[in-house]
């Protein structure tokens, strides 16, 4: 094993009382909160991209994180130094599950049978580490959006030839993650958008990236890979168009091409508000279609315009997805993937173990809240009691799709005028608080 | 003809050297702009509910506008005077279409039957109006977010009651929109949303909401209406989460409910902007899916997060909708409706026409820079160009959607890299100034 | 003593855990945190306008709360009611402080003369009810925004006679708080702004602007007010561009007109976030001038572009204020006013009671826990070690004044490059999460 | 002379009616606007960094712009042949100016001392350079943000010894800005301010912020260097907090400091708009407070949140800004700096030219249309008659400082209510239309 971080052991839960930082104080692996442990519940997931690829580079700014793992030696070698170490951190941090994109764990080659070849040789040495670890692959992806050749889109590009090229890389990669055991595959449609009509026909684009998807599909069934796919919205980056703009679109795209039995979403926290929606407000409308398939667990700042990818620390948050995710009954093969990364000024390594520390406890509390919130069921029959007046009589008679615009007037000339029923809306926030603010006594 | 205008005449096109601000400068409805006039191409309207009930009412002060039509008299005595001042209005401003809803003209009555019977009375007095000024109406809808009835939702109601409510509104208004022949009929959802899900069942309610579209859909053929069903999108206001959020949302709705076929869009300027997305951008995406219907033509302030509903005096955002517009071959039976008010401080009833003169004098020039656009070409051959890829070749075999992962990874590994080629964006921008700021010479 | 809240008993403190809604589970009055006790420390003040003037209208809705004490009478009658059953409120919510404008208490007369009369009789009221209840005011201040006479502006209206106008309500604010011994007097400037540069000059309005304000300053002297004299800055709303945007403006304005000896700030957390900043960025910055004097506690909704004024129920919010608060070793004579109105849908009074129930409970945790924090002395410590260079050596003689850039340039060449420290952004977040997610155990 | 844009010539005024991109419609240096010529008027300067040091690299990918300067050789060779290709291009598009921060031209060495040495070897080859061409320096600055020193701040860094080596960094080129010619001199605080309040003394940053300025503005005195020294605003970017947010901002921390005799601001339209308000507000703001220096000439994509840097070719935004500079007399010793970059896939050199000729054009066209709108003083003149109240009289009285709340309130009980006067907003936004959309005639 190497030895990455030589001041950070094995992080232990020590439950709220400890001032060990570098200790749990509520994620307990084996807890079990009903049936399930926490473990089974959260599925965490470590981003790779960001944790072991990022340098603290920002638009204004050059790296300001010097990894060990990046000094010396060959492009390759370098990788090889980057895996090992992702994996002393998995496991000292204790998660099941890690992600990643082809071009994170393997550097692009001169050309695309390199690459491969790069890609391939990488992944080995990644399954006998998952081997080694016991660590698994929540999912794989593909990068379709740091080269130069995606400044106009992968498979919205309009050459086919970048189309291609994207296929290509999705084609080894769906094998890869098959290879690894993944169990789900994800594709963010990075530069999948346009900057200006000037220069762009959506219509053809649109079908393009249909056609894409479409062939992923089938190339999934070919082989035999059993993940679910997932496609994850995000709105204005780096496009200021993104064709997958929020869950709402593209569960709307999905159907349109017929490809909703085949595709589930990735809903990120921190797209959501960019798109200017509630995070719960992205994780209901994709559950309520029956397509939450897994979460990129993360924190924006609603001041900035931009993808911040903060580690979640707000309770808040987290017990509202965490509802969510309790109502659809679980969110497996899906997982919380922690796309977060610490500020550019948290230089040590050791801020990487503070950072996913916060997160974990943070949704390991919300997961307790949210238990108990749907255990006691004040706020569900709540909400069944608003609307019992579709269970029956004329709201039943809606429901069933029988009536008609006469049968509603005559209703109305009958019974008048409804009667205004308060919302409750700050009682229902000040119950949400006391379990939230309560639950550890 | 009533005398509410005194200071005004018949506003006449008087060119763009004309010091009269109470003429038009490019506006000239009879002006042939390819093989249709001015008035066929834009097919303008007044907003009655801004121009006629507006008061320079906001959240934080009282009416700054005292109407001479609101001076005196019952409510229904008003509105009659209101009606005479609108198309006095009409008729001075040269405009051959008007939007009203079923509350504007019409004052609600102590219960259903009563408001009825108001709203059929006022109809009629418009339909005599209609006929002697040759104006027509090119949509009608109903007020189903002002009443309290509705402060949880219209057909979004957790009350069916409320549901009734709002479907007898709606019954009533198809009924008078197609006396009044009128050739579109537009639902905005104002209510339909949700402020918290703490008390909401999102499911349902967008069930309601489909089962409430199908009844109108139902209903228009039963009574022989031919005008166009239309949603109109907005995010935000006045609810946090709307329901028909913007386009894409909305036609993945629309679709996913069978509803497609009965209602296309209405898209209005600063809806597109609240909801981050180009004005533009909402038309070509309503337009590409062939469900462009009718625009509400105004402008918001995108350093305010609210509805400004401006009147249009930006030339680059009427360029940009007229040419989605021609593209589409126009857009009747769908109009611009001018959903615009004057500010709270411009109180003389003169301002209503400086503003709708500003308005369709900015339009006006926009459909003469678009079509002279568009008789270039060369913007439309430069997009063609630019996917040519796509006619033959690998590009042919992707769109036909024969082609599978195997043939791209061949494709790239037999091709190597694709080229890097420039979208050239700012030398189209100066091409769109070129034709913006010298068509006049 | 009035009835108009018969099912609500005196709200009492029944602790966390407590089933019952109307009862604090952490706002318990008389419990000393410190040397001084809750109530002492948070000085909580109901806003007169929103809790009993506020009908639930907005932009697209008319008025959903039908309140008692508006039910029959003439203006003043239903004044004098009005006021009942506010002191009433205060007295069963157990709150100390009051705030309201002028027109919130008294109805504005046909004249101004009828205006003073009226208002001087309704504060002879408020008098006597402060004196049966022993509730105070906390600060007074005049209504210059809703009257259409202020559409353009106060004191930076156009018009000379506008500023004189409400010039004259302010004298008669000043006058009715010492009488009624309030501690403070707050100016929000709500149409201090413009709409366009094309009818505006700014460099005349900012000089009417600081002339009111000194007028105002030598008033309170002359009759001997002892109150605090604050303004509250506020961006956007009403008025495009409000001239008090933000802290940093309001304080730079007073600086630059020699009022800052007499004006502190009144800093609200939705308007914080409308100009861009967090809360605790504009109570920061007002404190470290010397000049926070007040806070609008309310709450804003980072996804909307408007001032939502709800209840603040965010602990995260809370402890980021309190902390400001204690830092700077209280906020007296300025207190915690919930600037804050139920949504339009709570339209019972009891939802009254629980909402302002909810905020001070957040609050009283809030002071618990920053308390708490800065007891232990941790975060404060970090940070001064963090500049602890600055202490001697070349950060001495760069604080004392007396460095130049030529001993700063022998100081590199001498000392070569700085070291990288990490900000350890978050384990400090982590920390203040245990802090706020235990303090209850 | 180097040969780096062999496809492009010098670039000539063709006039509006030319086809060909890479001439000026409008851009015409000689041509007199009053008293000046076109080039007196605007002093154009191209920004070194975008224009030249641009990779086309964003946070989600790559480089994708590969310059035939870059290409070979060491790290000063590539410099010097960037700096050939950059007064190649200054000679071919005809500007007079440019701009540059100390590492755009001189990489940074292994230390200070060599930095120095090369920026000096650099500025040396500058110098011969601007003999050759005529072309001069409008600005230096040096780059306090992209070296991983600066992460936690400049001037405001926890650490002193960072604080010294930004200072002996502007010193150097304090001293190189004036050996050029320069004729101004610019602070952009990139990473001045703060990510959280957990970490930061903000106090204290700001003091050594004053210190930092003073002592730049001290060394000034002493070389004798007598180019106007310039602040940038810009809020949010790269530190979610910057000190330096707006005009406003900027004004009272240099006012309350004492150095508002020695700083004017250098206003970007991009930075204004992130920070909530117009580019012409910033511009007037700084005007009315005599402290409008230079431009920052681009524009911000207000649907975007962060800082596009895009080429300026909206004309209403150019005419705004042209409208201020106007009005106070001229922008010497400052300029319109294009601190705008090609997007990243207008991957051509050419680009580059399309780019500054559509804002020249934008610009000359703006200067011509606010020139006659100053010539015909409709505005102007509008403007001073709605505030002629306050020549005379009681508003007079106001002016004079010599009214009291007293003299107020007996005015108003005398003479009443005020009358509403519309503000004709909309009359005059048409009026502006009309001089925009024909002037060209």
């Amino acid at each position: 094993m190497s030895d990455y971080f030589p001041k950070v052991s094995k992080i232990k839960y020590e439950g709220p009382d400890s001032k060990n930082p570098l200790s749990f104080k509520h994620y307990n692996a084996s807890e079990k909160v009903g049936d399930k442990t926490m473990a089974e519940h959260l599925r965490v997931a470590v981003a790779y991209w960001h944790t072991f690829c990022g340098t603290g580079g920002d638009p204004f700014g050059d790296q300001t994180m010097f990894r060990p793992w990046d000094e010396g030696g060959s492009d390759m070698e370098k990788a090889e130094k980057r895996l090992q170490a992702a994996f002393e951190f998995f496991t000292k941090l204790g998660v099941e599950y890690y992600c990643f994109h082809d071009r994170d764990i393997a550097p692009e080659g001169k050309d695309l049978a390199e690459s491969n070849a790069r890609l391939e040789k990488m992944c080995n040495m990644a399954l006998q580490l998952q081997r080694d670890t016991g660590v698994k692959l929540l999912w794989g992806t593909a990068n379709l959006f740091s080269n130069p050749r995606y400044m106009c889109g992968a498979s919205t590009n309009p050459d086919p030839h970048v189309f291609a090229y994207a296929a290509s890389q999705v084609k080894k990669m769906l094998e890869m993650t098959k290879m690894l055991g993944g169990v789900n595959y994800v594709f963010w449609g990075g530069r999948e958008g346009y900057e200006t009509l000037l220069n762009t026909d959506i219509e053809r684009e649109l079908d393009h990236l249909a056609k894409f998807l479409q062939m992923a599909a089938d190339y999934k069934k070919e082989i035999g890979f059993e993940g679910q796919l997932l496609i994850e919205p995000k709105p204005k980056e780096p496009t200021k168009h993104q064709y997958d703009f929020d869950a709402a679109t593209v569960i709307g795209f999905l159907k349109a091409n017929g490809l909703d039995k085949d595709f589930k979403l990735n809903i990120e926290a921190n797209h959501s508000t960019l798109a200017g929606h509630a995070f719960q407000h992205e994780l209901a409308t994709a559950s309520a279609n029956g397509m939450l398939g897994s979460i990129d667990a993360n924190r924006g700042d609603l001041l900035l315009g931009w993808d911040t990818d903060q580690f979640s620390t707000d309770i808040y948050d987290a017990v509202a997805a965490m509802t969510v995710v309790l109502d659809q009954g679980g969110l497996a093969p899906g997982g919380l993937n922690f796309d977060a990364k610490v500020r550019r000024s948290s230089t040590d390594v050791e801020d990487l173990f503070h950072a996913h520390i916060g997160g974990m406890d943070t949704f390991a509390l919300a997961l307790k809240i949210a238990w108990k919130m749907k255990q006691d069921g004040i706020l569900a029959k709540n909400i069944a009691d608003r609307y019992a007046g579709y269970n029956s009589g004329i709201g039943a008679k809606i429901e069933s799709g029988s009536a008609t615009l006469k049968d509603m007037e005559e209703f109305v000339l009958a019974n008048g005028e409804p009667k205004l029923v308060s919302g409750r809306q700050e009682m229902l926030e000040n119950l949400v608080n006391q379990y939230i603010l309560d639950l550890s006594r």
